[in-house]
């Protein structure tokens, strides 16, 4: 186990799948079983908990005991990045508690996200409320900013009234925004600070910029050559490494992005029972999932020839 | 006690505001005064833990000892309609299984509100999962439409739906669009259905129409007068009822609503305290109390000219 304090996150880290029982409720062995295969092709953390794992879609209690799983499984806490910014203040600090008391190397923290137009002011208070009463000096938060989710979010400019209130603790963003130049406005504008993009699609740029590299959910599914992107960032193959992962994710995201992913991990470990998913979202449909895994198949030959 | 089955809901109900202590911790005691006090005005029902409680800020164990407090003060859970919608299945069954055990007239559901972009068919599973696995013949589900915070919505068609599959069950919506023309087609392609507007400003549209009144945040603050209109609604003065009242909202919802409600309870109460607001809401500053105030002075100097 690393010991505190963390280093900074950087490189690849998917946001965590979570697959689901038939009765719907979390499958906690072949979570803990996707998370190790992760790690095992390499990931340089698990950010669990995320947009990608329906991490808003689970209860708190259902969280904390899949990250307890994990830690029971041998996990290093270090490589975890469990989400913990909720709604209610009282669920971001019992999350954020639990991740720090575990040794975690960091937490993602959602703005409060139900109500919209409120001002910085607001956003900053409630990420200042769980950085002042958690406190201590293992705490280390990274902002996550998706305002096409959260309809609120992190500005260029909270972010640095947050790093200025609360050095060694507000220490990164993931940035899914989709909007490249805000990323590289953050880069830019705060040396030191971990900012990640929220797709493999600009970890390229996102890298020569200097940032901490991407947490992505085609993390989940293709992993190992987003990777390579990264490892090999100066190498004369970089270039081709980010068109090819980049070709693959455009297939994906044409379709939900959960969904597909989670058909995707059926399809592979031959598990149909993986493509389940918790109300608001729906799995795809027979033809969707023909036609996903068609498209697939034809990058794959398109490639190989 | 009133004995289930209930009748529907009827008339002005107000999304009781809940003041916090110094720490943010839930006001017990100010919370069951303020209900008291609302029913004392003449409220038809209190719709607790809606947008303007700051519901989606307190954690489930905060909402279940608040509605406890009520029960144990001897409120009429029958008068009950607590928001229980929230954006993680296992969260909206322990808040609608607490409400239904404890003989509330009905709950109040938001669709899960972090995913965008998703199905009818989606939010369809999220209420239906609740009213299958809750079930029982005391469950009363009103379905709560705020587009402009939730991000997605029950159209009238998933609405129908949602009749046609738990008739009895589901019973009515709170339609907080804005849109008089959605809350005009809910109401008419309904009957029986009970509409609410999510403000005053369409109570007289709303009850001429055949709905069932108004679920409307400034209920707080003007109870008495915005009930007026529904008392008189065939009177010769209902319009002008409805102007006053409309009047009155407006000059509240030039500022932050929930913000500028809290602080007239803090002035009224003499009480600043009831100014508190949980993060992501940021009470109002001194100046704009102020001016609020002040408006809220000269528009009653006007009328009693």
């Amino acid at each position: 186990m690393t010991t505190p304090p963390f280093a900074p996150f950087a490189g690849v880290l998917p946001p965590v799948l979570t697959p689901f029982t038939a009765d719907l409720e979390p499958d906690r062995a072949a979570f803990v079983a996707h998370c190790r295969r992760l790690l095992a092709e390499g990931a340089d953390g698990l950010a669990v908990f995320g947009t990608t794992s329906e991490a808003n879609s689970l209860s708190v209690d259902e969280r904390m005991a899949l990250l307890d799983a994990l830690l029971e499984d041998g996990i290093d806490p270090a490589l975890l990045m469990p989400g913990t910014g909720c709604c209610a203040l009282p669920d971001s600090l019992r999350l954020t508690r639990h991740a720090r008391d575990a040794g975690c190397g960091g937490v993602l923290m959602l703005p409060p996200f139900y109500y919209k137009g409120v001002g910085d002011d607001g956003l900053f208070a409630a990420i200042a409320e769980v950085a002042e009463r958690v406190g201590g000096d293992r705490l280390r938060v990274y902002l996550y900013h998706i305002p096409p989710m959260a309809g609120v979010g992190f500005s260029p400019d909270l972010a640095g009234r947050l790093i200025d209130a609360y050095p060694g603790v507000v220490v990164g963003l993931k940035d899914s925004s989709g909007d490249w130049s805000n990323t590289r406005t953050l880069i830019e504008s705060f040396p030191g600070f971990a900012v990640f993009s929220g797709s493999e699609v600009y970890l390229l740029d996102n890298l020569r910029a200097g940032g901490a590299g991407c947490i992505t959910a085609t993390g989940n599914v293709n992993l190992p050559a987003i990777r390579e992107i990264y490892l090999r960032r100066e190498s004369p193959q970089a270039d081709s490494l980010q068109a090819e992962a980049t070709a693959l994710r455009e297939i994906v995201q044409k379709r939900p992005m959960i969904p597909a992913l989670k058909a995707i991990m059926a399809a592979r470990l031959d598990s149909p029972g993986w493509a389940r998913t918790r109300p608001p979202l729906a799995a795809l449909g027979a033809a969707e999932v023909q036609a996903l895994m068609d498209a697939l198949a034809a990058r794959g030959r398109a490639r190989a020839a």
